[in-house]
């Protein structure tokens, strides 16, 4: 039940892909790899309103993603709180998410929310209040 | 909601560490880094009964693990079923776990039960029922 440390925040910046965490309906967990982005304290991952996931955190609130380093130990944490689906001022967000994937220097010129829109694009933003399961780093 | 082909099975064999996720007591998900053998059709993870992640397996009967390729375009599958936590004849289960996060050519020879229970050493298994989440993989 740690805190966000200055090393646990900057760990989300070396790795761009997460393992997310929902509740599905029947109360069983449900997993997918993502791309994500921080921004702040808060995790942002581009997705598809009429995805999965979207509809557990519209109805959970919760979300965590678990992100593990690519190379042996496979120093790992996982990061959770509080979860919402975003459908507004979500051209910026979706912009890093999208230079994350990329891999470009630059994020690309952000989208309007109706474009957005229009492809059933949401933003999943996970606000993260406690950090667990932390292997293999400093957690001060 | 796949089944599991054997292309499936076999990337189950090509990398070490997966993240599991079991259902918290409160319903939110619970995850964590583990490395896993598979036998057959089970994944098989050494913990400790102590553990979170063994309560919520003993009193949910579920648990998923996600499994994801280390480099980009990072193939990946979340592989779900009944699970149990075991503490009979885990000594070559434990031994094959232990092989794969050591990398030896050969498991180490198998410990007792009684050995393994002096440590708490039980063997979380889940019979893999669902394939969800597969990207960037043939599915037949």
């Amino acid at each position: 039940m740690g805190e966000l440390t200055p090393e646990l925040r900057g760990f989300l910046d070396t790795v761009q892909v997460g393992v997310l965490a929902t509740s599905a309906q029947d109360g069983r967990p449900r997993q997918s790899v993502v791309y994500f982005a921080r921004d702040g304290d808060d995790l942002l991952i581009s997705t598809l309103g009429a995805r999965r996931k979207a509809k557990d955190v519209e109805r959970s609130g919760w979300a965590s993603l678990c992100v593990m380093a690519l190379e042996p130990p496979y120093a790992s944490a996982t990061y959770s709180g509080s979860a919402e689906i975003l459908t507004s001022d979500i051209g910026v967000p979706t912009a890093a998410v999208v230079q994350r994937v990329t891999g470009l220097p630059e994020p690309p010129e952000p989208q309007t929310d109706e474009a957005l829109a229009a492809v059933d694009r949401v933003v999943l933003r996970i606000a993260i209040e406690r950090v667990t399961a932390v292997t293999h780093m400093e957690t001060r």
